[in-house]
């Protein structure tokens, strides 16, 4: 493979995660415990795939990481405060993540909400400074109603609720396909838009983004799932097989491992597939449709 | 009075009211439990008091209410998602809002939980709908990224933190203020000055609406803490002397309700007197002014 993924994941996460620390609220300034509960579950280590995703989606326009780097954030954020959300006793009452204690074990419930709430905030302060930099002013709105939208009741907070009430019931393909859509693969599919219209991509651009970001969206949960199943403690960081206990809706329970490995390769080549009118400047988010399947965490 | 203040609330509320019903998403879309927990607490009689502040900015600088009505909205949704938070168990653990069970009494933590996020998102969503029709399309990241700062860390999140944390504590004055400033006044103040700015106002007038606004929302919250000492049960909807058995940072509590009725007559006093730039246009903000100092609940 000539394009180097390692090296541009690397440099994209040094970028982002420098990033990160410079948006976020000081430890010094108060409130000083939700500032650091905050600081704690964005700044724990990752992947840093939806800001990647962002600054990808930027690039295949021929935009740079550096135009996207506050809607890069922005989309950091937001993940992270829905992780924070979940893990909380009345959702999925998870104690670890990643292989640390959740947020609301370390901060206490009350802040763990509230550091939730901050994050979503913020996100949204930074995806209107980064779009008030755009040539394009009637851009911003657009811009911000997409994340909106991919964050709320269409979309991811619409995913988990459905999931949080699928848990325990039998559910059909229909319904494991709404929570997939709605809960993981909107944010994924927005990262990528969202680059794309901030580094002035244009409209069937944007488009085409759009359609290779839903496909690869459902290719990480599936993934995921799948890796839930796999996994062990060390691997994932998080109590593996988690999942499975809770009687949650996935696609390996509902399809079997072989067949949702199958589904997940699909998806990916239909992924590269759609991206083939953007050329050589989508060769990254192609690399990172690749690095979605075969990872191990 | 030459002002009908009691005919301008009314047909500001229906207009609000309207409006509110016509924002949220429908009871029969999925996920119909999150629709339903977000409408039953948008949707609870209340003063709008926000979303009138919105649109009274908008009129003192010329504009008219229909010409803000989704970011009157958006204030709403993101003051009723702030309630339905702090009232769960692990924050103020309230069984009763505005005589009604709370949201998570009703339909659960989770469900309360996620209604909050999806509130706080659908707001930024109307905002930025609201704001891609101003004529200037460079003050549409600004009012996103104003309304973003009073909502989150340096705003109502912030000072819902240092509440928190203050409980069962005796706190200083400045401490007390910070609370108040921040969980209460930023908001208040953001309301008026989204409106003024949407509405087309100057960089002058939307200044000195920005300090009415910080007065006015100082005076709202002493006149609350006064409210939460005298109220009933019966008139109030939710247990009067709440705040004392919690042992909540309140005005009364440090300086006694006499100096706490004068400190509010003079924040009413001051508000009036910062509007006087701008005549006649901004008699609703001050007749808004008076009814926030007269109101029994």
């Amino acid at each position: 493979m000539s394009f180097d993924l390692k090296a541009y994941l690397e440099t994209r996460r040094a970028m982002v995660e420098a990033a990160l620390d410079r948006v976020l609220p000081s430890e010094d300034a108060v409130p000083v415990n939700l500032h650091r509960a905050m600081r704690y579950s964005v700044l724990a280590p990752g992947k840093r795939l939806r800001p990647t995703l962002v600054i990808a989606g930027a690039e295949a326009v021929g935009g740079t990481a550096k135009t996207v780097l506050d809607a890069a954030c922005a989309l950091e954020l937001i993940h992270a405060y829905s992780l924070i959300h979940d893990d909380l006793p009345a959702m999925d009452d998870d104690d670890y993540r990643r292989g640390r204690l959740t947020n609301h074990k370390v901060f206490g419930e009350a802040i763990a909400i509230l550091a939730g709430d901050a994050l979503l905030t913020l996100a949204f302060r930074l995806v209107a400074d980064n779009a008030a930099r755009m040539s394009d002013p009637r851009m911003i709105a657009r811009v911000v109603a997409d994340v909106a939208d991919a964050a709320g009741t269409d979309g991811m907070v619409g995913g988990q609720v459905i999931d949080i009430e699928s848990e325990g019931k039998d559910v059909g393909p229909d319904t494991l396909e709404y929570i997939h859509r709605h809960k993981t693969a909107a944010l994924i599919r927005v990262s990528l838009t969202a680059g794309a219209t901030l580094a002035g991509g244009r409209a069937e651009q944007v488009d085409t983004i759009r359609e290779a970001g839903e496909s690869l969206g459902l290719a990480f949960q599936i993934v995921d799932d799948i890796l839930d199943v796999e996994g062990s403690l060390a691997e994932l960081g998080k109590t593996a097989g988690s999942d499975e206990r809770k009687k949650k809706a996935t696609y390996p329970a509902y399809h079997g491992l072989e067949a949702s490995r199958h589904k997940a390769r699909m998806l990916i080549d239909e992924t590269k597939r759609r991206l083939e009118p953007l050329g050589t400047p989508a060769e990254p988010i192609r690399a990172l449709a690749d690095f979605v399947f075969e990872r191990r965490s």
